[in-house]
């Protein structure tokens, strides 16, 4: 059986990536794909690595017989989701890689985002699309809300360390390394080249990064009470990864028999022998996420890293595993790539 | 029914990218991984990348029971596959990726590589690996030579322009860019990160690179007259790829023509639009060679450009490509993986 | 004796690197630094890497009080010297870094720009910017026109050639490879970090590259005939650097005697035994020019390669390099900062 | 006025930055570089960058005499200037820039780098080189001990606030970002180009890291206490640079405020506008720090992050800096080059 998938914001990076993981997933054909600005053109065209594919033209998005369509990536920026999701046809099942509704509190995404959420409704449907922790709820979902880069990262060191208890909630600090994919494909000075190349800087440092509204909704309901962790986002001279090196206050052996345990049946979470630690080099191109935990000579602290591909894991790859799941695919379909090294 | 694939050599690059690209071969199977000097480890150590995997631990060449083989790729530093092939069994499919059986000749074997060949008699068995132009001997092949990476690149470019005499056979340069893995894994100080990063620079310059022993003797069989081209390689700061920039005399629309011709049925050999030139982040990753033409302001010059990926294209994809064909399989079978970019 | 300097577009990374080279110049004072977007803020909000510097705010050009300013280094871009100089009192001297007066020939200038020059009356008075050819002109130029950075590094490696009849003039072919730098700081979706990060391309190939129109006019000059070469610039992963590998007929050792009696006297120009070719690695952050001859097998046949860093002796270092000699000062003050290597 | 300078382990990375460095030093000379292993070589062949120079020959360290000899740097791998050093002349003033005296206790030593100190008088007798903060003992020291990098890098963000007060003594997280070059120049498979472009990685994570001797020293000195701070290095893909992120606990305003104070009349210490944060490619190739202070929004929580080059500030810039206080020159001299960016 096939599945007919409509890509909306196929321009963006993380459109593009969804095309490249469909290319080899064998039951999902890509039936349409959207992009405002780059309508007409040939994806060919903006993305050469593309050109064997064959491909619809992209499109507008109204252009869109979604009649014909089984389910929706949406990879439209912010803001632009939650106006137009509403609009399509209530059967369509749709994964959003935005981050439109992934905060369920009204309040929480105005005091994030800036702005009142333009459909609350749908906010409160969304299912929380990390799949190893909703996956019950992502196969039953019409819509689901594609989670952060960061945060997904984060959340797969520290997730099953709150649950159950293994480390001090109020001094947790999460200090990430992020590929430039994580800045998407628009243009700003400091995105440049030559202004990144050799390059290392934090950025939205001091608790500013939105993704803290997700860690902030996620870990305090783990916890049954509020939880904020300090949050720092590095960019380095790479293409795609996120490092997240976390900072606790815990027993490391028991913090790493506390993972090995969570994900032992986990297809897509490798947790390291103890005082092994991954590299971003390690997982880019796949849907992997590697976890490492060192000890301390101070005592009661651990080091906490984990690693996955931000274009992939950390979005595209993520949101495809839930699209399996939505459309009663085996979980992990077209996704068992391995990573790409050197 | 599944093919069982031993891999000797295994802790190189070309070793751990055949891993890579069989993990979604559907009916290839890793039975054996050899490497002399890693002997006893695990693959996961070697490379971190592959250890989703469940691999069997490295072992020696002479550990390998070949009456469970069926191919073996021999991913060896040159020199010594010559000394090892000849000891495998007769019924073994070899696909070897070293320079040992690329030249047809013991003389022009010596006079490249600096000493007498050490296995004459499977010199001439040999089937010279360029599958888009030796398709029906591969099919048939005990043992076939892997082709130079730089040799890829610049055949794909040239050799239906001499074979349907497009251009100057006396005036022909290839000016090469190549990406840091084409020199393995092995340690040299030029190869350090602080090196090469930020730095391009020639090398082998003058007519000296080895590649051109089999330049010379493809090019001249093509045309049935001696044929040099001069060459010259350049380490760029990438990973992966070799973009093959080649000036030759002909007219470029007939050129285009040509090449648009000769390509139309090839599953990997994208030719772009006329006036369009590819770069290597396109195909980094894949198995794809894409090649543009452009004219030029100088009546009857031209520039053609290919690009592929060193590791797959110029080495282990055109590996995985011939061992289909040698088995029986579909020749694309678990080679179609698009580019990941960026 | 202290020279009043103004910089006149000083917020693009040729104007950064006047200032960075003007910072340890013992009689350059920085009293002017002009930007018309960015009017207003301080330089160090637009280059924090010149933080430590105590320097003027950046201001609008007509807000220069010119008398008070020796000479004045013009890094506006293309199109706008030209209508700005004009109004500039006539004592003044000017380094100008765009390609506006570079050309001699108003027919020649419209030919590669598209457009009627705005100032055919200063075109005639400009001097052409390589000092090391055009030097006693250009200590007498109240205008000097800056070469092209490509047209400098293939000019070092040819002129000496071309000038002493050494080389085929009608089979001259350049393969350039050019940092990041190059294309400047303005927004392009092809220049982002992701995008230029571990790829390679060619671009404005086939004789469109408007630094012919440069070569064009001094290599015919020097030939007392017409030349046109074939010159192909290519993008490569680093932020400076142009390493032009220039394919030329001729005997390699009289070629490398000839570039080494050229420049035998030249403070920056470095020929490199015989055999030895440059990387751009060893003159990033230098006025330096590294040239290296190769033999070829074939006979007749040499490969020159020249290395520089397009924003210091392709652009920067040499505008300060004429300035010197246009006030008077020992021509390599403030010029002999060693390559930053690694 | 000219000192007479060696440079003991010129062909190490550090080696070379001291001779660029003082090449534009107007009263040092080189008067002789020695290297081991490549003894009887130019340093052009070694360092291409540096062939516009004209330097001695390299020696072994027993062909130097050092009666003409002021100052010696001691470029040396750790352990053997230990060795070396009481042979020296006890008249000649020595820079080491190996970890060999930076730790005064013997058993401190001995505890970090596994072995009893070879030469412990001296061990007592070594000034530790953090200019800014033991400039008066540096002025009247024989031996001065340069400090490892990142302890550099940490120091300066730190010192001030332990010294004043402003910061919990038992929660101090200091995570680096370092770049290729602090591995030095030895051939190490982790440190190919293939495999440190495009990754970022943890090393000596938990507390192992031997920097932390000196961390141990310096703050439990200056806190009248036992100090411990979590220490993790990373690796990233950039030649030059370490960025130190350190998670401290105290109130953001007046530790801003704090590190103003201290540095307002250092020349090479420039603490940013609250709330700006650096990056290391605003101070590679110079001997500048840069130093930023963020709020955050769990009250009581400050971020302080601090860049500086390695290579230069880090190691053979401080070495040059604390030569000059030794020598009797004015402190900045051939100090004050300005970034390369980019």
């Amino acid at each position: 059986m096939t599945h007919k998938i409509a890509i909306l914001g196929a321009s963006g990076y993380t459109g593009a990536e969804l095309v490249r993981l469909i290319a080899t997933h064998p039951s999902f054909e890509i039936a349409a794909l959207a992009a405002d600005r780059k309508a007409g053109m040939e994806m060919s065209q903006v993305y050469p690595h593309l050109r064997h594919l064959d491909l619809p033209r992209l499109v507008k998005i109204d252009e869109i017989d979604f009649s014909a369509i089984d389910l929706a990536f949406c990879a439209l920026p912010h803001a632009m989701s939650q106006e137009m999701i509403g609009d399509l046809p209530k059967s369509l099942k749709v994964v959003d890689l935005s981050a439109d509704f992934r905060l369920r509190d009204p309040a929480e995404y105005e005091k994030w985002y800036g702005k009142a959420h333009g459909a609350v409704s749908m906010q409160g449907e969304a299912v929380y699309g990390l799949t190893e922790f909703y996956r019950e709820d992502i196969r039953n979902a019409r819509l689901v809300a594609g989670t952060g880069c960061n945060a997904a990262a984060v959340q797969f060191a520290l997730r099953p360390l709150i649950e159950a208890a293994l480390i001090d909630l109020d001094d947790i600090i999460c200090d990430l390394k992020n590929g430039a994919t994580g800045a998407g494909r628009s243009l700003k000075e400091h995105m440049l080249y030559s202004e990144r190349s050799q390059d290392v800087m934090a950025y939205s440092a001091g608790g500013t990064h939105r993704h803290l509204g997700e860690f902030d909704q996620e870990f305090s309901a783990l916890a049954g009470r509020p939880v904020q962790i300090m949050f720092t986002p590095h960019l380095i001279p790479a293409n795609r990864g996120i490092l997240a090196t976390c900072y606790v206050k815990g027993e490391a052996s028991e913090i790493h028999a506390g993972l090995v345990a969570r994900y032992a049946d986990e297809p897509f979470v490798v947790v390291l022998p103890f005082g092994d630690l991954p590299g971003v080099a390690h997982v880019q191109g796949s849907n992997f996420c590697h976890i490492g935990v060192a000890g301390e000579r101070i005592a009661g602290r651990a080091t906490v890293v984990s690693a996955i591909d931000n274009l992939c894991k950390g979005s595209s790859g993520q949101a495809m595993q839930n699209a399996n799941l939505m459309l009663g695919v085996e979980e992990t379909t077209g996704l068992t790539l391995a990573p790409v090294f050197p």
